[in-house]
């Protein structure tokens, strides 16, 4: 099933270019009250929502897809969590560049398994997210500030120390990221997490509708000019252990956002551009930059 | 005036070593309903119940300050921002001991005015909060786990690009921050963001009380044994320009906190040790290690 919020927030069941309204279904969530715990309530219920989605579709009013603004599919992420350096050729395109390692971010992992054994994950603003309509604004003018595709794992319900093993039980689906990026000294977490440098789109995939998460192709193109051209197979984390090592760490709450890492290609883009994304049996999207 | 929250989540008036429960002040927060919007809404509404908080003392059932658990004074911070290395002795310390900086971590900042303006600053996970009372559990057995003890801002208001000029007026009040860290080769957002690695307490002093935020002595001892001693007048990057740098990248949230950074005396700490940390005109509070 492909779920969207769009518009204002309503809720659209997605089946070719017909988006089917079924913001109906957000009756069936609990009033909340602060202290409100973590999490993204719409995601944590989500098994008991997709058949209540299903039965609303008969009767719901339809729009067309390209006239609907696409918001992210997850409205309350509590917490984004990144992957750095996590496919060989990006690894090998960021030592061998100054504007990207900056002469602080080197990539060299020699004694560790993988990038991600040394150098474990990293946050973004939870707040920095926007959905595929909205765009991204450049919180750097003047600086490189770069694109970074990858495939996004929402998580399902919460879960503390999870074994590779048992991760993808975890998983409510997926859906496109972008991670952008301003090149600089500062930490991950500054560079990566302004105000809309996280794209989320365009819509949640349910997990039952990936076969195989590690081995999707993906793309992203800026104007029309090739950027980006990998598939998860080639993740040197994978996203089972991903979730193992990000949850040793902080507890995961319905609604985190995995970004599981970009591949080669990185580039930059500026005011006017329009970043087309896709990820193979997720969909496309294009995110314009202002 | 001194707000905390405690046992299961009660509202507390703190007066000498009496909390009066003004609990009821709860009832005048408006419903909610997902998707929640960012923020605290008890801290984004402090001004109307400052006023309620202080007509429910008269008749408040009371308690013992030493007999309440406390916890965070922030319920529900949308993001925990922080900045490395903000006084000199703490980077000297930081470039000369490799078991801090691990060879990735170098505090190195010639040709940029402050390691802040080289490193920026960095975001905590917001579910690594835990009040004085819940403790610290030490994630990483057999690795170095420190304190840092410092000043904590909580944010008041929603902001963004705010000036320093204009800054302090978006401060809602101050409370002491710990900001648990496992040394290693990993970014900061993973090693101080684990489950329990970031203490705020004892409770929330409102920015009213605090003439000069500026000028606080502050302290840390480890089972009675002094670690760190420093003021805030030596913060190398100062609060007002620190919400300058932090919101010209995220929007500010009421209810976001912003660690200021911790002074020299970094060290151990391991499950059995009791940390007692206090800061002039905030309060001090024991934060026990498991």
């Amino acid at each position: 099933m492909k779920i969207c919020r769009y518009d204002e927030g309503r809720i659209g069941l997605v089946e070719g270019d017909t988006v089917y309204d079924v913001s109906s279904v957000k009756d069936q969530l609990p009033a909340l009250a602060w202290p409100v715990p973590p999490g993204d309530l719409f995601i944590e219920r989500l098994g008991e929502l997709v058949p209540a989605i299903q039965a609303a579709k008969a009767g719901a009013a339809t729009r067309r897809l390209a006239d609907v603004r696409l918001l992210s599919p997850v409205a309350t992420p509590s917490k984004v969590i990144a992957a750095p350096l996590n496919y060989h050729a990006h690894v090998d395109e960021s030592l061998a560049d100054a504007q990207i390692h900056n002469n602080v971010h080197i990539a060299h992992y020699e004694g560790f398994k993988s990038p991600v054994a040394k150098f474990g994950v990293f946050l973004k603003s939870a707040q920095s997210v926007v959905g595929a309509s909205q765009g991204v604004r450049i919180a750097f003018p003047g600086r490189r500030n770069d694109h970074e595709v990858e495939l996004a794992v929402v998580i399902g319900k919460q879960g503390k120390d999870i074994k590779a093993a048992d991760a993808m039980a975890y998983v409510a689906g997926y859906c496109i990221g972008l991670d952008m990026t301003v090149r600089g000294t500062e930490d991950r977490s500054y560079r990566k997490s302004a105000d809309s440098y996280t794209v989320l789109g365009p819509w949640l995939v349910t997990a039952d509708e990936i076969a195989d998460a590690g081995n999707l192709d993906f793309s992203i193109e800026v104007n029309g000019e090739p950027r980006q051209r990998a598939n998860t197979r080639d993740l040197i984390t994978g996203i089972a252990e991903l979730i193992e090592v990000a949850s040793h760490v902080y507890t995961l709450y319905p609604g985190d956002v995995i970004m599981t890492g970009t591949p080669e290609g990185v580039n930059t883009v500026q005011p006017g551009d329009v970043m087309h994304a896709r990820i193979e049996g997720l969909g496309e999207m294009d995110v314009a930059v202002r």
